[in-house]
């Protein structure tokens, strides 16, 4: 091992250019930060493990941009500016410089393109697969924070987005990788469906908007239909989803056109990292359009309704469609 | 596995019940805390893999509260005040209910006795071995943070409680075992020595000194002999370290009687969970008279100096002991 850095080498060459200045240089035991006037600290953390949310031969730049993307998700669905974050890096045995170099360069970039600086970490080495856990810290106005129960009867939900795609891409991952022969048109498709997979898009610029006016949110990681029954089972309430109303992707609606039952994945698989949001009726107009000036695609997708019931999808006919597998469940 | 709590049970079952207000019950996808009036936040991050930082076999309360407790170090040595913590708990496919109940109830132990809830944390599924990363959270005043980079020429240098007892410890643990037909005294010696490996103090009735009087500090990890080196690297000083006044709990110098080489075990193993302190001269004795008021043991162990070479530890007859190996390495 003597041709490998040590630690400290390790952080000083990878890390230490990444450190936002609360980081400190990473060369204290710990990070500072200085919550902004006025506001409360919104905190967020994921775990990742090669083989369970990612594959190891992943690109590394992909796996450190995800890692990080998937917690910038949840600060954006709390209505939180991003303040920084901190990496646990448990690296297998048989880690190389190269591959270290990668991720530290994805990570690095997706920092400085979400304002979100790396504040501190640890380095370990572990005898099992690449483990990461990222923890990120966001600001909110004091009290404006958006929460998951929030959620209340005549309430429209939206979505931001596209739904479905990164389960599709999932799936064109790991089985469609063999049908090499296909037509032009689906390859393309399941390029943009894979990528969807691969790189998620934290929506930090509906922040403000949810801030605003939505009464509840949560970012859609597991499956909009386990999700959104997980956002109501906390709020108290039930639903009614339009399936014709959400958003799907060309690609999603192509791929969903020849295989029909891949409805369902779309609409349980995981991976989406899109926006559910709960709106007062009242203020639904103001939301479209605080979201139209923000760039973000958002989609009117049910209301919310009295009950303790799951909510109800209803395809174009109006019955109800039932589903095998409600919530896709890394653990 | 559909006898196992869902992710969402297990949450609710072992770790709702140790959230603290800001952990919004472990149902929102996000903690969120308010920062004290005028204080900074203060971060840390600590990742431990059985195998590698523990014994899969140790209790799992124990696993628990040297998870947490290492971080509390860390504030500590900043001069932090506890506000709460974010955990990643990586569970190997075989994980059982009862060692998960045993593991979250230290774990509330320790976060009661500490003033440190849960905020909040991730549960994942990992083929590999167990593995943990704790994020804690402390609050200091404004400006006030313990710097590790502040020692200057002239400081006194201070450690708490007992050096090296940790690291004779895990010797008695992977090497003592064999050897039951020991003396009584002897026994009891490795079963002290055992439970301050297991069981670190984090000295958080210190922070106050630290922020009053301390100009840098650290806590004490990877071994005196490396992270004294480290302190004083960042400082851009040296040190002259008097060996005979380093503090020596009766185990530790037992053992060391018995075989002098151990010696260096002791100096240079990690594990202890001290701080590592510079005070300047003029305010030597009012730390001293802090630590005593707060009811921790401290020892001045010898004197910053100016110069960039590595600290010079000298015997009790003057001349420098020179370490085969500087600092233990988890990684």
């Amino acid at each position: 091992m003597s041709d490998r850095p040590s630690e400290d080498d390790l952080i000083a060459r990878y890390f230490a250019p990444l450190a936002g200045e609360g980081g400190l240089g990473l060369r204290d035991d710990a990070a500072l930060i200085s919550p902004p006037q006025g506001c409360e600290i919104v905190l967020t953390v994921d775990g990742l493990i090669a083989g369970v949310h990612f594959f190891a031969e992943d690109p590394p730049e992909a796996i450190a941009k995800k890692a990080l993307r998937v917690n910038l998700s949840d600060l954006a669905a709390k209505g939180a500016a991003p303040l920084g974050f901190l990496l646990t890096l448990a690296l297998p045995r048989d880690w190389k410089p190269d591959w270290l170099e990668l991720f530290a360069r994805g990570l690095g970039e997706d920092a400085a393109a979400f304002a979100c600086p790396l504040l501190g970490g640890d380095t370990v080495s572990t005898p099992g697969p690449l483990t990461l856990s990222i923890t990120a810290l966001g600001a909110v106005p004091a009290g404006r924070m958006v929460p998951r129960d929030g959620a209340r009867a005549g309430d429209a939900l939206y979505v931001s987005g596209t739904i479905g795609d990164a389960a599709l891409g999932l799936r064109e991952r790991t089985a469609g990788l063999q049908s090499r022969d296909e037509p032009e048109g689906s390859r393309s498709n399941a390029a943009f469906l894979i990528d969807r997979y691969l790189a998620p898009q934290p929506r930090l610029a509906l922040a403000q908007a949810l801030r605003e006016h939505a009464s509840g949110a949560m970012d859609v990681s597991d499956g909009l239909v386990g999700d959104l029954a997980k956002m109501l089972r906390v709020s108290g309430a039930s639903a009614e989803v339009d399936i014709a109303r959400i958003p799907l992707s060309e690609a999603a609606r192509a791929a969903i056109a020849g295989e029909p039952r891949l409805l369902e994945t779309a609409l349980t698989g995981g991976d989406d990292y899109e926006i559910l949001a709960s709106v007062p009726q009242g203020r639904a107009l103001a939301f479209e359009g605080a979201a139209a000036a923000a760039g973000v695609a958002i989609t009117r997708i049910g209301t919310v309704t009295t009950g303790q019931a799951a909510p109800t999808f209803r395809d174009a006919r109006g019955a109800p469609m039932s589903f095998a597998r409600g919530s896709f469940a890394h653990f």
